[in-house]
Formats: C-alpha cells, structure tokens, sequence
C-alpha cells in the first residue's frame, strides 16, 4: 500500500511551533498549581565506575499551566457535565474516568487560524475586548478561508504579545480580550472539533473581573463538547499568514484528569 | 500554494498511539520521582453563582516517567556531554541551558519498526538477553525495510507486554532485554535521528544487575547526539504488521530541563 | 511571676529523638506520595553582586510519610468521622475544616513508653504478631509505670529495628506487630491523649494482608478522638530504660489536612 | 530520679503559638516553590469491605513557606558557607551533607521576645524602616529582660500584622522593616543561638529593593552560625506582655536540606 503521508512528509513539511516554553516563574492562572522544575540529580552527583553520570528532573504542577487542553472534565454547569454526566458522582475516586483527558483523541486535524487584529486592522485586541460574531465573520471573509466541520479553530487577538511581559499577560486590571457567549455559539454553530487562543483563559475576562463568569467554557465543555487549547503562541503563525494548515495537537495520555500540557503544531509546506 | 500534507490528512489517516497510560502507581524506574496526579479542585468544591464549577490537577513526577524522552544533557561521560560540552558546568544554575528537552525539535518523520520477536520467531525476547547486531540485521531482512539516515527506528523486544503487570516490567531479578553496545553502534551507523524501545531503560540490563552501566546510552546520547524514546507501546503496531510510518512526537518544552514525558504516534493511511 | 519550667530548662534537659530522618528512598506506605527532596538552586547557581549566595529546597511529599500523626479526618467508618460528622460532606472544598490536622493542639504531655519487648523477653516481636491486652498489662506491671488519662502511650514493638533495611520494615510477607481492636481498646479504655508505635501503620498486620483492615485506627480515630503517631523510632528511649518522660510533638499546622510530618521528643532529666 | 520538668509540665502550662497556618495562597517568597496542599483521597473514594475509609493529603512546597528555619546551609558568601565550607562543592550529591537543616539540634531554651514597636511607641515599624542597635538596647531597657548566650531572641517588628492582607506582608512596593548589619551584628555580639522575626526576610528590606542584599544573613548564618527563623507570628505573645518564656522549635530531620517549615511555640506559666 503506497502511503501518501510518509511521501508527503519525507519531502519536507515545515512546523510551526504553537506552544509556549514551560519556564519556572512564566504567567499562570493562580488557580492551578504553579509549575517548578528541578533537577535533583546533576552531572557529577553521582558517577558510575566507568564514568558515566545522569541528571534528571523533578516537575510539580496544574495541567492548566503554559499551553494546555482543557478536557470535557474541567468545567461542569449545574452539576452536569458534557453529556448530562453528573459531575460531583464522576470525580468519587480523585480522576475522572469519564471526560477526562485521556479521553481526548490526538489531533491530525485541519487547523484554521482567525486572524481577528488584522481584519480589524490593529496589533491587538485591547484588554476586556469582546470579540464578536461581527470581527469573526469579517475575519473569515477578509481571509477567504471558510471554518468547516471538525476543524480545529484558532481565534488571535494579538494578546499573545504580552506573555514575555508576564503579570499583564493574565490582565488582572485591564481584563484580557476574547470571545463571550455569542461568539463561542459561533464556533460550536460552525461544527468546530476543538478552539483555541493566545490568552490565559480563552475568553473575554472584564477588567478586575478575574474568572468569575466563564460562559464560553459553558458553551463549548459542557454543551457542545468542544476541546479549548489556552496560553498558544499564534504570533508565529501569524506572521507567516497562514490561515488554513494542517494541525497537530498530541495530550498527555493523563488517566482521570481534567487537562494536559500540550505543544501545538502547525504543519506548512516546506 | 496547494497543501499536499493537508490534502492527504483530510483523505483519512490512522493513529497508532505508541504512548503508554500515565497512571500512579505504573512501573517506573526508582531513580526517578514518582508520578502523581490528584484533583486539588473537584466539581462542587466550589460553585459559582451562575452554576458553574471547575475541577483541577495536581501532577508531581520526574520527566523519565511513563513513555518519556531522553534530551541529550541526560547523560554525560567523563565529565562530558555531547559536542564536549562540560556536563558539570552546564548544571550551574539548575536547568541545562545547552542541550535541554528544550532543544529537541518537534519531529514528524519516517519511523521503522524492528520487530525483533517476530524475526526471531518468538513472543518476546527474554530478560536480560542481548538483542545483537545480526538479530538487527535479520530483522531488517525479514521485514524488507531498510533504516535510512534521519529516521526513528523503534526496537521491539516483546518485553512491553508486561507492562501492565508492573514490577516484573522493571524486570530487577529477571533483567531486560535490549541492545548493548554493538546494537547501540549499528543503529548510530545507520544515523538514526532517534531510537525507541519497549523497555524501561532501552538497553539490556542483566538480571540483578540494575542501572549500573548504560553503553548504549553512551554510544546514542553522548557520542552520536541520538535521542532515546523509553516506555514505548509498540505491540499494537507489530499486531498489525506495520514497519514503516510517519512517526510523530512532540516534547514538551521544558526548559532546561533533561527530558520529557511524551505520546509518540505512528501515522499510517486509513 | 516565677517560670518554674524555664528554671527546669535553663538548669538542663535531655532531648531524645523520637522522629526518623526524612530521606528520599526510606520505607513508607505506597498509599501515600512518595518524599522527595531537590535542591532547585545550589550555591553558585546565581551569585549576587556582594558575593553572596542562596541554595533553597523543594519537597513533594504525602503526610503520612516517615514519623508521622494522624489527624481525626485521615479514617471514617460507615461515612462517618470522631463525633459523627459526615465524612463525604467534610472533604466538599478539598480540606477537612472540621478535624483537619489544624485542629491537634501541640502536645506537651506527660509521655509513658510500653516497652512490650522487654517485657516478653525478646528482642522484637514477630512479624503479624497481634500485641495483647494481657502484654500490655505485664508491661505495665514490669515497669511499674501506670497509664494515666491525658497521656501519650508509645508501644514499642522493637519492629522499628529494621526501618534501615527498608522493606523489611514494610513487612509485605511478613506482617507487622502491634496492637489489634483489643489492645486499641484498652489503650482508649486507660484515655490516652495519643498513641504511638515504632511501625508503619500502628496496628498489628497480618502477613500478606495489606492495609485491609485496621481496627485500631477505627476503635481510636473513630470511635475515641485518640491520635495515632506512626514510624516513631523508640529505640533509643528503650535503650536508656526511661518509661516516663515529658512528650513532645508539634504537628505542622497545615490546614485541612490528614496529617502531618512530626518529630517527637522524648524529654528527660540530664 | 525525680523528674522536676515533668511535675511542672503536669501542673499546667500554657502554650503560645508562633506559627503561621500553612494555607495555600498565604504570602511567600516567590524564590520558593509555593505551598500546595491537595487531597488525592478523600472519604467516599475507595471504601473498604468493612466500612472504613482513608483521606490523605499531598504537599509540594519550598521549605522556606510558612513560618520556617534556615539551616546554615541557605546562605553562603564569596563562595563559603559558616565555618569555611566551600558552597560549590557541599551541594554535589544535591543534599548538604554539613550545615544541613538535619543538623540542627532541636531547640528547648530560653527565649526572649524584644517587642520594639512597644519600646518606640507605635503600632508597628514602617516599610523599609531599618531597627537600629539603640532601638534593640531601648527594648531590652524597658523590657527590663536582658539577652543572655544561648537564647532565642524574637524581634518583633509589628508587621507581622499584615499577614493575612497577603501581598503587602511581602513589601515589594513599601519595603519591610527589620534589622540591618549592625542589629544583625548586635544579636551576634550577645551570642544568641537562634533569632526569629516576624517578617518575610528576617532582615530590613528598602523598598522597591527586593530580597539583593541581605546583610544579615551573612552575619548570623555565614560569620556566626545563627539559625534565623522567618514569617513568626509574634503578635500573641505580645499582646500578653510576655517577654521572657520557654523557646520550643523542632525542625523536620529533613537530611541535607537547607531549611524546614516549623511551628515555634512559646510555653509560659499557666
């Protein structure tokens, strides 16, 4: 059987990287464990007879830190979660065998990036800028690249910019910009298999209004079992005005949990 | 432009997950931390005023844990990693600067099975045993695939099988088959980009003889700068006979850190 | 106001240690995350302008691990903790803000040593040998020591000899030595303040039977509010023959929690 | 042998806690890995055939979070720690052998309380206000307490007081109050055994100025080898006018690490 992938690839796929660097002391929710590496053994600790030596590392931290998947587990509305799955029931054991993000299958998808700054003809979205179905329509139309069913849908608001900066990245006073409830609907209305953002918490947060209401959450885990990829690095991708790419997204296989870290992809011809 | 991968992507295309489950109380090896996963936050923890819960994660563990990847500051020899790099100053500062898991790239590339049971006409290689140089070849005979330079070649044992049975996987009384340093020499002449195995430690280790030399870590990570893939699950790709692919991992982007927990996939046509 | 304690202390005190080293690799339950202890930075990882130099520590760790107390929330019965309360309801929050290990008030007591070894003659008791009530009283007897209300009463069962050899100590074929239901009984008849066993789990383990049942912790968690100190090392309290002494033991005041790490001090006349 | 501190401990004492409740979210040094505290198990998770249920925590931390002691082993200056120990080479091996925490003798002594706002008649000392030598010696005269060798002296700054606000306790913007060199040197020339305060840092911080120098700490743990205990909580044992007590402290026997968190206590007269 001739495999066209392995052709395809072997004369040379270009990949654009779309996570963030996992990096001791870089913005997070503090909701979520803080991430800290360590290295408790170095080289020279302890040196074998023949000299060889071996360092390692230590990791403590929440799934929903740097770039991650949130999984169908993580967010519940009235006690329900995707699928009527009763929620408080579904976490008896500390892992959720259902929803969780083992139960999220790799992606080899079609990625589709919205770009909304450049359509609205500015760097970036202001914090606690709602982006509307209006800015996304007009991101499609100006881009000539339609979303589809099972696509995977990227929305950049630019804030991406501000991640290195740290404490403005998370937007406590100047809220952080994204799509609420009417936009969200779009995406799931659009068949979208998974969405993702260069923010902290994918939606619009108002300005000191921290994570109080999450309806895009709501709209996308709990009612239409769509996957939300947080803190992405879509300034690359971007740069490049690639809007339509093949993506690669790969969780952790973590049994029972509500999230994983993940490195994104986008694939490009060469 | 016209995108042939994402043409081809669209037509269908199979995962094979070669990751195993990160689950506490897998086997692991001792010298590293241990994983754990628990829920700080669970659904009804904590309810906000529209209905809304969220639920979290917790992880602790080493990054040699689970299906993992060694970064090429994982092991040093005689004080010296690889290109000579000064393993012990390279430490200074707690995170590995140069040749981090932060500096592998994200690789989708032609992977090759080498069913070594299967050409040998068993079940699964026994503990301790040697996987040899002719074994190799023999194999690549029988299978009609050749290793060419840049490729992942993926050493099957069988001795994934126990896997789930926990401490006979680690295989301390028994020891673990695998390539010593001739195999490890073969697979560097053939310029392999990286290696992975079904075992613990991708090397032979003799019954009792623990982690106490590692020539083919050695011969790979610090004389070739070949990335080693441990942990691997490759019996569904041998069960359906498939020996040569579109390999698929993406590390996490630790910085500095000397390897990364990982979910390699094997890309085949629908 | 005169301070007749301070005058004891400044006059001299002799401190024996009750407490096990806390060291990455010794014994502990696997029920529990494992210790780890790394050093995320080292002197020398980063030197400020005058010279000086800060090295600090990471610890990921359960509390029950090496000596340790149990708080009232750590076992329930019949959905049930001390006092009744609802032992689901309790941990809705992710913290036991009723009997959590916050709530033990730091122990300066009178302590009483039951050195039941040496009251049988032996030098330790075997291993799933089951403590009597008939032991403890010609322990008693022997030492011409009583127990009195409000006391902590440490059963040495000289088990604690092997915790250097690791999972000796553990007993997993072997069992463990201690008091069952109705040695618990009679400790929480004489009102004990406390409890405490140079073993893993307090109670007497049957060989190869795990942790299936523990009626100790039952009749003195549950049914008496009596606290449970475990891993103590009591051998050298043995060694210089003292059964009575002042006790003391501070758990961290950790909020919420089942436990805590403790070292436990013996004090006696210098 | 009559036990004099056992009789005075059965006539009652009182207990006067210097310790912060370890929570997560209390302020900390952000040097420091952060406090977090989850339960893997809670009641209800697994129960066992007979009834009976076990919750169980799990703590990732620093060991400089909380109310905590730094061991000689923390701090080191132009490359030696206390006694000349060369810095570099203690920490290979990732533990410190000498100076480490495990070497600190638990501590049943005299302490003395030197309530400084008290002497200067104010409520609490300023951001960034440094403690002078005259205002410790204006102290200790109206306390009419002298220090003597061997005690424990607790300097109370009155900042403790906005612990619970958070952020502020940290200083970053209004710097913290405390003792510079000369106090440091002043505490050294009266030969404590250990000092604690009831600031973040021991030492006075400037404001804006961050943890770069820390004078201090250089004269009690490098020059003179003085434990300092960091984050206490001094306003009880203020408010009782008690300026002269029983000192309890009782690190973990954690080997080789560079500090513990600890619960202080202060025993008085019932």
């Amino acid at each position: 059987m001739s495999d066209a992938l392995l052709s395809v690839v072997r004369s040379g796929v270009d990949t654009i990287d779309l996570g963030r660097q996992l990096r001791v002391g870089m913005p997070q929710s503090p909701n979520h464990p803080a991430f800290w590496h360590t290295l408790p053994r170095r080289h020279g600790d302890m040196v074998r007879a023949d000299g060889g030596s071996a360092a390692n590392d230590m990791l403590s931290m929440g799934t929903h830190v740097g770039t991650h998947i949130d999984a169908l587990s993580h967010v519940s509305h009235d006690g329900k979660m995707y699928g009527g799955v009763d929620a408080a029931e579904a976490g008896i054991g500390g892992k959720y065998d259902e929803l969780g993000v083992h139960t999220i299958a790799p992606m080899i998808r079609r990625g589709v990036l919205l770009d909304v700054p450049a359509a609205l003809g500015t760097d970036l979205c202001e914090g606690g800028y709602e982006i509307t179905v209006a800015d996304l329509e007009r991101t499609v139309e100006r881009q000539g690249v339609s979303v589809e069913e099972g696509d995977v849908v990227l929305v950049r608001s630019g804030w991406g910019r501000l991640f290195d900066e740290g404490a403005p990245y998370l937007g406590k006073e100047t809220g952080v910009p994204g799509v609420g409830e009417a936009g969200a609907r779009w995406l799931a209305e659009h068949r979208a298999h998974a969405v993702g953002a260069d923010t902290i918490a994918f939606e619009r947060l108002a300005p000191h209004g921290g994570h109080a209401l999450l309806p895009a959450h709501r709209v996308l885990l709990v009612e239409h079992g769509i996957y939300i990829v947080e803190a992405m690095d879509l300034e690359g991708l971007a740069a490049r005005g690639v809007h339509e790419f093949t993506f690669v997204l790969v969780p952790l296989n973590i049994y029972g949990a509500t999230g994983s870290p993940v490195r994104p992809l986008a694939l490009v011809p060469a």
